[in-house]
């Protein structure tokens, strides 16, 4: 059945538990998207050594971490492919591979690479495994040969030098790469709880999946509003006010939402009223959530059986693969050509 | 016995014939260390696509020609290991895990990488495949953990380039790597036929291990002197002289040469005597080199077996090194942390 399905390829890295802003970008894309395709779903270690090179001893803490947040928001390993991208050794051949086919400055073009040279002060001075990054994810997608790449509007380059570099491995060589497509999702960034553009661990202003009620509370209840409004009797500005993102997401009851905003814009109801709601309804989403995490807790052995279990179903798929690229690039093929 | 010699690395990119440049600056001292050293011979295939990606249909036959050349010299498999770097994926990646160690800027500042970009007119437009292939390279001597990298003058940028990064791999993970000395040899370019400063292909200025009588006395007649001496009785400059540097290496009469010089000094001897009497010791040079190309080609089958049981070998390191690199960095390795 699963070999008539459509290949997906996406995935995290292990730099910490995830947050609302995940759920809302990926995740939950990734829950309905898992009964339609094939999906691999990546533990992206390598990509963690490109900024977290110094934080490896957190490294097998934040894999556990990385796939108890996905089982618990109802990733299904039983559906899906969860795999560690370490253990799967023809990415890192592929990445050399293609990295023939790509120029540097095409490479530095990449709107994120830049983001993050300058979010990290590198100046001039980042490595050359940074510089790769976008090769080695053109290489994540490519090596599983995936048609489908669910992504952010600001990861969208990504595919792009994905589908560049099939274009020209299939006219330098021979056709063995579909163009792999993205798959935009609505919602790619989720606003922080400070009001800052995006929800991000380095930001500290996250609400994480893992985190308790009370710990939800207190985070909504010092959320960044509409800062003009130093009274309950100010009228408000609800677009773009953190407060009500949240709720336009979290809150099914569109009538007392409703309510809610026309009360605000005129002045007649207090923060601490909406923010009360609103905690109330994220911890009703998570509720599930800490369900499955307390069962899962429970059987935490059963976390590497997942991991290696499917990187192992993960490498039938790229060793295949790598074969056929070899071949088509008139190198020696491990199997075919040798006994 | 093997097992108590330390580990040499070095190769060759199968590009094309070898010629007595090579000779004499890489293989006759491959000779005298394949018994003082566990050998690793390295076809490096994939160095071959940073800058040669449109002619892998030449591939197989120049792996072909390079093993053939390689044994017409008396390498001997038997004692070392010829291995094709594409058949060993420890080696990309442990690419990939180092890039994370090595500044671009780092890299940049290779000399030899400064000549090919300016040698092969890329400008601003070199892949990032040619940009790592020093990290590459590094990678081919840190994955067996070599203690020793014969290089000419002009390759030990790439052994301080390894040294460096393992010395980095060791203080910022655990203590894994040698650092690789380099074993420099004395005579690391030979002069072309055309009097250039370097015997190479691409100048068309070769005399090839696979020349023939006729091709070698062919090459020796046009072969450039001193532009000077327009006819035998003047003086010539025998410094510098490529017959005269060529008789240096070739002829072992001392005696006769040294009275060559002397007459060539006065202005007493003709060019063609000076050629026909190198042409022989060439010839001399190439003959036993020849008779065991002609038994190679009887058997040319057996080229396949050398290499892919020399990969075998080479992985038996290999694979063994990259689970002590990865367990270094705190990844998980492929077999001790699950079963």
């Amino acid at each position: 059945m699963k070999k008539n399905k459509e290949i997906l390829v996406t995935g995290d890295r292990p730099t910490g538990n995830l947050h609302l802003g995940h759920y809302v970008g990926t995740l939950e894309n990734r829950l309905a998207l898992q009964d339609s395709y094939d999906c691999f779903f990546l533990i992206a270690d390598l990509h963690m050594l490109t900024t977290h090179g110094d934080r490896v001893s957190e490294l097998r803490d934040n894999i556990d971490e990385l796939v108890i947040d996905w089982l618990s928001v109802g990733m299904d390993p039983n559906k899906s492919c969860f795999y560690l991208q370490s253990q799967i050794p023809e990415i890192t051949e592929l990445t050399v591979l293609i990295s023939m086919l790509c120029s540097v400055s095409r490479v530095q073009r990449i709107p994120t690479l830049k983001e993050k040279i300058s979010d990290l002060n590198l100046n001039e001075n980042y490595s050359l495994g940074l510089l790769s990054y976008p090769v080695l994810m053109s290489s994540d997608i490519l090596i599983f040969n995936a048609s489908k790449v669910p992504v952010g509007e600001d990861q969208l380059s990504h595919v792009e030098l994905a589908r560049e570099l099939a274009r020209k491995f299939n006219s330098h060589y021979k056709e063995v790469f579909k163009e792999p497509e993205p798959l935009i999702s609505k919602n790619s960034r989720l606003v922080g709880i400070d009001g800052q553009s995006k929800m991000s661990k380095s930001l500290n202003n996250c609400i994480y999946l893992s985190d308790s009620e009370i710990e939800v509370n207190k985070k909504v209840m010092k959320m960044f509003t509409d800062p003009n409004r130093t009274s309950a009797d100010i009228p408000g500005r609800v677009e773009g006010n953190p407060v009500f993102v949240y709720h336009d997401i979290f809150n099914s009851n569109k009538e007392e939402l409703k309510d809610f905003k026309d009360r605000y814009r005129k002045g007649k109801i207090g923060d601490v009223e909406i923010k009360k709601s609103l905690a109330k309804n994220i911890n009703q989403f998570l509720d599930p959530i800490r369900e499955r995490r307390s069962k899962i807790l429970k059987n935490k052995g059963e976390i590497l059986d997942i991991i290696f279990e499917g990187s192992k179903r993960a490498r039938e798929i790229t060793k295949n693969n790598i074969e056929l690229i070899r071949e088509a690039m008139n190198l020696y093929t491990s199997s075919s050509d040798y006994k």
